[in-house]
């Protein structure tokens, strides 16, 4: 099969798309760190475990979310329970699962350190867009994650981070 | 300060990139294990050195280009040498600073990776994007990145991942 090289147009958007993403991920994560003293995946754990009922999730399903292998949220949750700001419980309703809980400490430091973070989201990203770029990227977004998670449906569940067993990348 | 929140427009974006760029990074890594026993992160340090004069760079510049950390890099070089793709040098010029080169079998073990990479970028971004969405990618990225480039030489040079002495993110 020929190989279907980037055009120079997919060439420039796609090393575009390379640096900004690490220059983001640095700066959010440094942010974060400085402030909350922990880096971005686990502020999104506590973020998405707040607006859940009762702040809690199946493993599974917080991974899912997440968009990360479960191993990955293992290690965060691990790390965030040493801290007291998740705790794990066994689910009453299937056995094999068990359940993060965000606990009022972490609550308290989700509440303290969210302020901090929309300003760096928005100082990084949003103040930089145009209410049409805004819109752009969501749809830009929306399509690449609906077409990864499209094709691991079709080649099998499996392939998505979160059912996967062993984690290829760290 | 009165926080500025995200309105639910830029909610939705925010939400779709964090999905997207980590779906997106897990499937490109997992490729480039499968097909080439590397990261992605490796790639683009072999591709950056064979694009390069004499297909050497200095460890300052790479880092620069990767927008990465040095210590970061330096990892990612480590392990490349031991697999026999880069060789360290000293810099002739510049005593300080040391040069990566790409070797004969780096470049091979590139060309053999190329083809299949290009592919996986293609199915999971470009295949999903008009033309017009190509240009608002690359658009709304070097805007992204120009900001967060400019806010660094603001606030000093060292803010940059780059010529950062100890990374706050791993």
């Amino acid at each position: 099969m020929t190989t279907r090289w980037l055009s120079p147009e997919e060439q420039r958007a796609w090393r575009a798309y390379i640096a900004a993403s690490r220059l983001l991920e640095d700066a959010i994560d440094r942010q974060l760190q400085q402030e909350g003293g922990m880096p971005h995946l686990f502020y999104t754990v506590l973020a998405n475990l707040s607006e859940a009922p009762d702040r809690r999730l199946r493993m599974t399903d917080l991974a899912e979310t997440l968009k990360i292998t479960r191993s990955r949220l293992t290690y965060a949750v691990t790390r965030l329970e040493r801290d007291g700001l998740v705790r794990r419980e066994d689910c009453r309703r299937d056995k094999r699962s068990s359940l993060a809980v965000l606990t009022d400490e972490g609550m308290a430091v989700l509440e303290r350190t969210a302020p901090g973070h929309v300003e760096a989201v928005r100082a990084s990203v949003f103040d930089r867009l145009t209410p049409e770029q805004v819109g752009q990227l969501e749809e830009i977004c929306t399509g690449i994650a609906r077409g990864l998670l499209g094709d691991a449906e079709e080649s099998g569940a499996g392939d998505v981070p979160w059912r996967r067993r062993s984690p290829c990348s760290p």
